[in-house]
């Protein structure tokens, strides 16, 4: 059912990839998932690690350098792909549309409709598959990056009994009023404004809050600001009291090399409230 | 005369991508440098890192997490490309001959005489450039994967007055003993064998040794065991009383994961030496 299709030692733990049919996406799917030496002594929680536009799930094995904290940790990370693919799948010439820039929400229109149903994938069919295949607690931490980031806030705050922390790296923060957000959240959602807050980071933060602490780093020299705009999220987060810190990380681009600068706080951060 | 272009924050340090005209490999040549935060109390020693077959100045750079640790002890990382490149210049439709296999060899053997001239290109173009244009000291470790492990060593025996620090992740040990060489070597050098001592540790080791100690890192899982041949190496290092280490590590392939894993020791094995 869940075929193994790479597997590098890593860290003295295993970097694993698989393959598997997805029901709820109805193609195959790939994800990666890094397992920390730890368990050889029993099961660890689970950090999910969210990618951006354009990403599939080897964008941040490779590049964000995770696994020497998480194996420092003890944790395992899992690094879902970002949209449906293949022949069959729909797509769009942009790179912020279709495969690619799933945008972590569940397409009610068409020509998305029929495999563009990440939000549904992740938190329950992956989920499902990591914790009946991989040796992992039902106990787990969510981060992303730049879509990602957007996925793993909207994610936990819609769903704070599946997720014990969370923070993000350089968040799509509030797609309602950016054309990283308007544009997908039209074409897989329609034109009715009222389906996209639930979709929408810092309305979610406003309305709901998150039950613990939220960690979120944003680089200062980021050239996508105007399209993340993290000042939205940061005024949400301080006008309702919300227990956290944002961070302004001078000189920092939206690279990977900004993840990977700072994946040893942000693995640190979940494993002191996982484990 | 260097053009930056790009240069991405990272460890609160900067990762920066060159290129320049080459007059040794006549193309213009793209390398990278990453410089620790120490560079603004002065001066930093230089490690140079050699990468394998099919790679540009990029894989490491991104694959390789060396920004961490160079930025934890003070060193900068040069990462050269592999060959030299473009539509004017030799190649072959296997990988492992022409761009992207260098093999840190001056190629005296048309069509790669014109062109393919590595080594002057490591040892003195590109090493001219970066004591010229970085806030680096005259001080260099080298080190390098699989046929950068190669480059590095033969590079580094030949040349002992031009380095203080040597390592190599998964050297290519013993080219004209492995199809990992003969091919290459026979290309660029001509049939006449005598002229391919001159490019293999094995050799080099056994006839001049290492001014100072070795550390060889080798994975026990690597699927190029065959073609790499460290056993022929590490027989010439004991022989001889070689000072250093050869470390099997179990589980581990020929990977980034695996150079990854130990980029720390070696960085810290160079800035021993080097700081």
């Amino acid at each position: 059912m869940v075929d193994l299709v790479a597997e590098n030692r890593s860290f003295g733990g295993t970097q694993k990839v698989f393959s598997h049919r997805s029901s709820t996406c109805n193609c195959d799917m790939t994800f990666a998932a890094y397992l920390p030496p730890q368990i050889s002594e029993g099961p660890v929680p689970v950090l999910w690690y969210l990618s951006g536009l354009t990403c599939t799930h080897e964008n941040a094995m490779v590049k964000g350098g995770f696994q020497e904290h998480a194996a420092k940790n003890g944790i395992a990370v899992v690094f879902p792909d970002t949209s449906p693919r293949g022949d069959g799948v729909a797509d769009d010439d942009a790179y912020d549309l279709g495969q690619g820039a799933g945008f972590y929400v569940n397409a009610t229109r068409d020509p998305w409709k029929p495999h563009f149903q990440m939000y549904d994938y992740v938190l329950q069919e992956l989920r499902g598959i990591v914790l009946e295949t991989l040796p992992v607690q039902d106990r787990h931490g969510i981060t992303g990056h730049s879509m990602g980031g957007h996925g793993a806030i909207t994610m936990a705050l819609r769903n704070p009994d599946m997720f014990t922390s969370l923070s993000a790296f350089a968040p799509i923060s509030h797609p309602t009023q950016s054309d990283w957000g308007r544009k997908q959240l039209s074409a897989y959602l329609g034109d009715d404004e009222a389906a996209w807050s639930a979709h929408d980071s810092t309305i979610l933060l406003k309305e709901h809050g998150w039950k613990g602490d939220l960690l979120v780093d944003q680089g200062a020299s980021d050239q996508f600001l105007d399209l993340l705009k993290p000042e939205a999220l940061a005024e949400a987060m301080i006008a309702r009291r919300q227990p956290g810190q944002v961070r302004m990380q001078a000189g920092y681009d939206h690279s990977y090399f900004f993840v990977s600068t700072f994946a040893q706080d942000h693995v640190e951060w979940h494993a002191a409230r996982l484990n």
